[in-house]
């Protein structure tokens, strides 16, 4: 058997804005890894709500007072993700499996990143049952139609878009 | 950060007979875990076309002389996959992921399981690309109706299939 | 606009057996209807676990002693369900959305039943987030192997497969 | 049993614009609820093709001369669904179910208008067979591209594209 | 440009019984192919509902008197499908595509297919909406229940079921 | 039986820009009709990368030096592909089916053509299975993102990408 090696796993998404369950996958992520980096795109592309700046900061604070069961930092990243996973050396990208229609695009992005990364594994995880259905649309959704968004997501994003919204 | 522990993940099936796909699964796994545990459920229920000792036979024989990046090991057995996990104090239960139908029942037994065995992740693979539409159902099917199998199943199984198919 | 009539809906079922899913699904039912008509069906082709009375007596007192918003009875029947609607003047069939597989099968169904009984809708009722990947099968997998599926069912389920697997 | 309450249900939308398959359930809700409020969301974000007067004004018009079991009303919208149906004291909130991607959303839109509105059901309905596959979105299409969508629509609604398009 | 060979589909399934549903199917293929073959599979591990030879004399009775735009044969075949294409030169194989459960068995089908029938193309076609949520099973069912099925199947299988549940 | 006559199919799409997937199926379906026409669709409304013209040029150039069993042909359109099957007196429509939430699609633009081109059938074809998870939108991501996507589309793409990246 080889000598043990720190396992490594990516968590990539746009984070726009982190959500519980975001946060409830990156605990989940740590029972397994010896090491977890949350790689927030800049996604420019998607027209983002919050600024790529924004988006690593409120992430980073959400989770800055948590305990994990192993070591967990924030990055921001452009490019490819596989060519991230392949520079960081990583074992697995984690993504969260919600719902049937996310599941046809992770297979595709997976595929993608297996030609580029091939001895990276993709690690799907599913959220806590009371995640399952949510997402950062929705949270928008529902704070920009000035809906309570408190419980869904972390009490910075929250302050958020209270000052976002005041504008 | 806590000292280092060996993460074990339990793969469990009815393995009715394994498949390449299955193989494929077992090598991803432990990529990413310590210790794998292949898990051969006795489903009596289902009916298998395999018995019980012949399927445990078979996952055993197709992996004896392969090698892996960590430890392998195949057991037998009967009752909560949820129970045999916190026995053997796993950090995961290994599923292959391998299109909608499958999506679904995964769920519905990953949160099952969770119930019971809070702190075991469930953890979704995907197989590679050939095998994403390999099923130890259309295997069976094919070998019944006088098919080729070969280049689907590893040979103790095409050999096993001959046998039975004989008498 | 013409007289208030009351409206009655029927939540048919094999109910093999009834879990707290299908409790919640009669109270959410009984927030719309007037009167509401829970139908066992003797399902004989489906090989049931439970004996029809039992199904039928277990729905029962699991909500004798509960209070809805409207009358519930429980009713057997043997037969076409549309012809159960007709027969009762029903102005719906209620049916519970799980999950994608159910969906489509639901689909088939409530066109079937709208062919024979054109004038009674079929009305799709979530249930509550706990109990949406519950279903009467997995409570079964879980009691047969040894599971604790309190929680999950009424109390009075709980008791039956005790005596039942004690035999 | 409680004293008789009226029902009233809200069939919210973006109606851009109202198909015959909007009509088809705005029907079949008046057969369950003693009244119901077909919500236009004026739905800035999603840059609906024809201006928030105009969609309310086309619905209206569409079922001025209809007759339906139960009262129908139509009403224009700003913000979070949920916050009308609490003011409204509705009992349901009806949805058309076409097909498995809306079945997501609208899973997603349901919890969380049950996190917000407690009280107030979710109800699915199915429209005829025959506008199963219709939507708002195909409906434009063809319009756009010089199809006939006389027998998809209200004769308003062709009326206002033939306007709209020779512009 | 190779001379013009005639095209010859294979339209398997175990039909039982054969709907109006395969009809409009086989109809629809003959405006593609210049010859189509039905072929009943023997299907003895499905346990179906009427024999082999039932099977294929109710879809022979079925279109015997239809005109179709190009050749169609019945024959029953045991063994796999694969091979049978390949004795009959088949260009492609046909299949229904109804729903989403469909689409994914036929997939794993269809693959199955091509590694041993490498030149014959598996071809999805859409029955006509009325059909869309057809299948053998609901008739049965509904049959079974003492339903009406007449305009759901062809006269004979009617009077087939007639016979026999009245034994 | 009538005489022979040639079978015309059309293979609508943005293709922006072609990919292997692509190319995979114009093969395909010259496997079964005598003559195939690619119709580039103007698509303006979804905002292609890639110009009209460039479109049409890259799937020329792809397949000018490819034989193919039967004619294949290369055409802009704007307006309604229905429109166009029709006046090319098409047999069928070739749609590619790779995933879930494509099929759903596919059927209601199907229906939406059965409704205006009554006897043009929509055929769906299955990619090999290399490109099963294929798409053009995920190639215009891994490109634009520095990835290579040689292998995935035909040469004269990849150079064209180039180009348009430089700038």
């Amino acid at each position: 058997m080889p000598k043990k090696i720190k396992k490594l796993a990516i968590y990539p998404g746009t984070f726009d804005p982190v959500t519980n369950g975001h946060i409830s996958l990156i605990e989940r992520g740590t029972h397994i890894f010896d090491e977890l980096v949350v790689a927030v795109s800049m996604s420019a592309g998607k027209n983002p709500m919050f600024a790529f700046d924004e988006r690593i900061k409120m992430i980073t604070d959400s989770i800055s007072k948590m305990k994990f069961p192993s070591e967990v930092r924030v990055v921001g990243f452009d490019g490819l993700l596989a060519d991230l996973a392949v520079e960081m050396k990583a074992s697995a990208i984690i993504r969260g499996l919600r719902a049937v229609s996310d599941f046809e695009y992770e297979f595709q992005m997976a595929l993608m990143n297996r030609r580029i990364a091939r001895d990276v594994e993709t690690v799907f995880l599913m959220p806590s049952l009371s995640w399952v259905y949510l997402s950062s649309t929705i949270v928008k959704d529902v704070a920009v139609n000035g809906g309570d968004i408190g419980g869904l997501v972390p009490p910075v994003v929250k302050k958020a878009f209270k000052k976002k919204l005041k504008k």
